[in-house]
């Protein structure tokens, strides 16, 4: 299969570019085919402004200037490239240290740039939240905190993990039609001892050979009767007791 | 009293830029000093990578990097201006676009590189959570969504609009002591017909007048004996039927 690793880490010593580094070579001695995009080593630009949208002038706005230069095939180069890797891809992976409880500045404006009205959102494409957009992708986003594992817990302070990626896991890969799988994490990754190094590998290595086997997490389609005509869910579609954005997920058998 | 406007758009004649120019107005009217800073127009760099740490060479560990900068006083003087406006703030108001169910990828990279270790976060500070760290600080998140409100309203498909901005709102604001409203928002923000930008306004002014004067979210402390030692929410704290996010949220009455 086709597997894209995306990676957000300024040195190239550090513990998230060592896992962006075993995840490629563990992929690839697996038979798959995987390209990188190891967005400091790149430059990534990761500011959306007027240069993105070279035809356009006058007044910027965002949506419809990136619509326009999406369909006319007038985007920048960078994001275009970064634009036929996505659909070349069967799976996505990002590798990120998280910083204030989401992806770096620069992994952000990787989204921001790469995901263009009229390829990511936007009316001329499939209903978002239907899994049709770029059916049969799949999603890993594998990050390291510097937290303890509780704290991202089910009642840890910091909020589930699950929750706190929302936006990438549900906003940016659900929303697109790419079924995300239950984040990888590493915990206390400030100053990871060699053993709990050894021991990372071996569970991402377990998650990376469950790329395509494991199942993702179960969100609900727009198109499966949930959710009324204003995007609500439906009442009393939910096991009691749930509340927040577990809502959004279907029960469990 | 003191308010930092943060705006993150790239074009002067949007809907955001109008939103805080208004706000700005509205609060000098009322008798506030008033600083601003315009990503967009300072052309803030959004990535933080070793040149944001001239002093320290080799193996680049950002914690460890951005702790001994900030303590050395050897932050560059980008990150440090902003620092002396957030400690001069008595309110801190960021107004940005939601893009991809987040703040857009300049703005991302205002919290990444301003809240360094020792002034954000890190073991020299009192501890997260407690509200003692920007003590009194309020903070207000104003946002456009292009999507209707009924999408984003407590069943609505995109999650919560506070859950979703739940990394702004409890994760960098609430963390640092820094007490935030509920956000405001204005949605079908795509194309806003001439009387809905006037209702918009009139709204606005009507949070930025509560500025200091509404309830905060009630987001429980660290230090107020909700959690346990592994910073887990303690067993029956919550209301019954509260799962996810809004466990962190301390009941009404």
């Amino acid at each position: 299969m086709k597997i894209l690793v995306v990676s957000a880490h300024p040195e190239p010593r550090s513990l998230n570019a060592s896992l962006a580094r075993f995840a490629v070579g563990h992929l690839r001695a697996a038979g798959h085919e995987v390209r990188e995009s190891d967005l400091y080593a790149m430059k990534w630009k990761a500011t959306v402004d007027a240069d993105d949208f070279p035809a356009d002038g006058g007044r910027l706005h965002v949506m419809d200037a990136s619509e326009r230069a999406t369909l006319a095939a007038g985007l920048t180069p960078d994001v275009a490239a970064e634009q036929e890797k996505v659909l070349w891809s069967d799976a996505v992976i990002l590798q990120f240290p998280v910083w204030w409880f989401a992806a770096p500045a620069i992994l952000k404006g990787w989204i921001d740039r790469v995901f263009t009205a009229g390829f990511g959102y936007g009316p001329t494409l499939p209903p978002p939240y239907s899994g049709q957009q770029f059916a049969g992708r799949r999603a890993l986003v594998s990050v390291t905190l510097g937290a303890r594992e509780t704290s991202f817990s089910d009642r840890g302070i910091h909020g589930e993990l699950t929750d706190v990626l929302y936006p990438i896991q549900h906003g940016l890969f659900w929303f697109t039609g790419i079924a995300p799988l239950e984040p990888f994490a590493v915990y206390g990754a400030d100053a990871l001892p060699d053993d709990r190094f050894e021991e990372a590998r071996r569970a991402y290595a377990a998650r990376l050979d469950g790329l395509f086997t494991d199942e993702p997490v179960p969100f609900r389609t727009l198109v499966g009767g949930d959710y009324d005509h204003d995007m609500r869910l439906l009442p009393g579609v939910e096991e009691p007791g749930t509340s927040g954005l577990g809502l959004h997920v279907r029960p469990a058998g």
